[in-house]
């Protein structure tokens, strides 16, 4: 038989255990925070059915879910006009009835709708699960990357708003990333298009704001005009365009250009709500009204949140916001929720930039026993059980040989200690411990091994 | 747009914050102990190329793969003559290039290979992440579980396989489960097939007697005829398949009738070096030599393990076994390694039959401040953050209603303490705090909350 070279899928990556190491420093982080907060862990499978997929991303979100053949004899769903059409759109739906999850949220609404009569309301529920896309892979993107979502469902209040900023602010202070958290109402979007005189071309009016900053106000209005928004209505949104100043300011600007608007002011009113509750709870990070954020996604109604690095140029590295009506497409109406969602890759990169992954971030064990031969390797195996019993992590090299290469094996896999049983040791029930990386030594009595490693 | 029954695909499972507690129970157990050890975390992609996986499960695994349709025109792939054969086993390799993995063994000797010149041999790895086939569903058995592995790859000591029986000892001790592990060496299998004079017949008698227990001897033996294995062969079995009494005298009466087979007294010694350390390790749990145990797996050369619950019928919930040659598929020859795989879903199974799970396997957080206004609410946010800055976890309800409503919700969320900040509590910085077990209640001021809590 050939020898395979081994490789992946373009896209995927394995995780060795010094990024393993890392990475569950960012998701135990986020875990720990979440609880903290009373949010509840859930899981969904990686397939789902893709009549829950389809129809929920966009035309572009259904071209980039995975889709996994059916099993069998999978042929026989095909019939002959089709076959001989050989069109993949068409043929996949009947040889594929599941995809894999592409991102938290659809299949947490799923999840709520299935298990309503299970679920205590309000439900706060987190997730840290990994999604696929079949995106083209370039750098910082993906095929398969976690999410880490949080979500708040069945609850109107905004002091869930509130706490989920309260929620951001403590991942990245615990993180040590200086963030700054732009907050938007999905009303006052709505309030600026129907001031302008456009209320219908809502989505085309945020997607375009959406993207002042990457492309300039020049062309968001180029934007407008070819999706069909006149120059009368253009003209009106400049002024709202232009809103300046800090964050007091640019509300006061807001609150008069909104005076016509019933729900542009139920925006003002919201997003007054949030920065007075977080005034008073205080906050770490900083936090700003950016009516130019919109976030692409249609789905959200109220608060809208964007978070972004200080000292870091690297996209929105957490998002979120509310959504009043998820659940509707599965049979539950009007339960409304709010969510955030960390991206684990890009803090990831954050944190590698920044050199902010603390040197305790390691999953290598406390202590490297060496083996000098079949009766000390069997002492040695004594002691360890005896660190073990007291929740002290120590490994023995399992092969017998020489010094030398054993302590290398330890300093390659960054082990700080390592314990050696010899001759002498073995004869006088000691065993002599070396800090590798002072190279001081002592030689310590077998049973108050335990004491020593406690220090 | 017609509303959609929410449902997920057959075999796969939703899980609730109580079992992902339960299920975390178990996980956080083995992945402490696999640490204690000093084993470290890996994780591989869930889709792996189909050539990676193919022919390494036989034929029937090749089967049970979930395999992923090519993005885009993947019918472009496919030419007239394949189209028109419609077979879907011939067309399946040209639409699909990759699959779900299956086991974590195949992906961690991948693994191995293409990253072999940045791992430092001995390779102590564990690897706790779900798989997926492609089954028929039905009790206990689903088309997505998790397995939990340890393996150690890059050395052939024998202290490897001891302290793999101290991890199953350790993780079944704390988890509250009574097992015996049964213990056989495949060269001991080798040996008998030597002996009655069908080296080559080795993979049929291991199959067959690995029926024992389940279909009786009798049967085993009227398989074996229907494999070609003369009567001459079947009546030299006969008397391994007696041997009886306890370790000792079962060993003893191996070591006899091995005597004249290289191999298989090569195996006696590896099983007396592995009884011998766990004897002077000492283990909570019992272990006993079982030379039926084969575990159907080809790919093992030396120790076969597997662990069976005392007190409870299901089949094995761990099992495991050294196999020399796992790379050399990959490419790389000779690496020997050894490995155990748990599996969380009988051992969850068990816990549950047996009620062993502690009541601290919850996710719930430890107090739930109700809101009984805006001003009170956000008095209480103040007060959860406090706890929070000291680890106790606390949420605030987060809508302003009902006292009743409010401490029922923390009754069904199983959350046992409720704080009250009412308008009394307002006015005298205090806390009323409500034990939900007791029915105890304490006021408490606001500034001495978290030694309360503490306590």
């Amino acid at each position: 038989m050939a020898v395979q070279k081994p490789s992946i899928p373009k896209g995927t990556r394995d995780f060795s255990p010094i990024e393993m190491a890392r990475r569950n420093y960012i998701f135990n982080t986020i875990r720990r925070v979440f609880r903290l907060f009373g949010y509840m862990p859930i899981e969904t499978p990686a397939m789902e059915n893709l009549s829950t997929l389809m129809g929920k991303y966009g035309e572009e979100g259904d071209k980039l879910l995975f889709k996994i053949l059916n099993s069998g004899d999978f042929m026989t769903a095909v019939d002959d006009d089709m076959l001989n059409s050989r069109e993949s759109l068409k043929i996949a739906p009947r040889i594929a009835e599941k995809g894999l999850r592409y991102d938290l949220t659809v299949p947490f609404a799923r999840y709520v709708v299935q298990h309503r009569n299970d679920i205590k309301f309000p439900f706060k529920r987190y997730q840290i699960q990994p999604v696929w896309r079949a995106d083209r892979p370039q750098k910082g993107r993906y095929r398969e990357f976690y999410q880490c979502d949080a979500d708040v469902i069945g609850s109107k209040s905004l002091n869930n708003e509130i706490e989920l900023l309260q929620i951001i602010d403590s991942v990245f202070s615990q993180l040590g990333i200086n963030i700054v958290i732009k907050l938007n109402n999905r009303k006052v979007l709505a309030g600026i298009a129907e001031i302008i005189g456009s209320p219908d071309s809502l989505t085309d009016i945020t997607v375009a704001i959406d993207k002042i900053e990457k492309i300039g106000i020049d062309a968001v209005n180029e934007e407008l005009k070819q999706k069909g928004l006149d120059d009368e209505a253009i003209r009106k949104l400049q002024p709202f365009l232009e809103i300046g100043g800090d964050t007091a300011q640019r509300m006061n600007a807001l609150q008069e250009k909104l005076a016509a608007s019933e729900t542009g002011m139920k925006g003002i009113e919201e997003l007054e709500y949030i920065f007075n509750g977080i005034s008073e709870l205080g906050m770490k990070c900083d936090i700003e009204l950016d009516v130019s954020l919109a976030r692409g996604l249609n789905y959200y109604t109220g608060a809208i949140i964007e978070v972004k690095a200080k000292d870091y140029a690297i996209g929105s590295i957490t998002g979120g916001g509310r959504y009043d009506n998820l659940t509707g497409i599965f049979g539950l109406p009007d339960v409304s929720g709010v969510g955030i969602s960390f991206g684990a890759d890009r803090i990831y990169d954050v944190l590698t930039g920044l050199e902010l992954f603390p040197a305790e971030a390691s999953e290598a064990p406390q202590v490297l026993f060496v083996n000098l031969g079949m009766k000390e390797s069997l002492q040695a195996m004594k002691s360890a059980a005896l660190l073990h019993s007291h929740g002290i992590s120590a490994e023995v090299y399992p092969d017998e040989g020489k010094l030398k290469k054993q302590l290398s094996y330890a300093s390659d896999c960054s082990i700080p200690y390592v314990a050696i049983i010899g001759e002498d040791e073995l004869n006088n029930n000691t065993v002599t411990i070396k800090n590798m990386l002072s190279g001081e030594q002592h030689n310590v009595k077998t049973d108050e091994i335990t004491e020593y490693f406690k220090q």
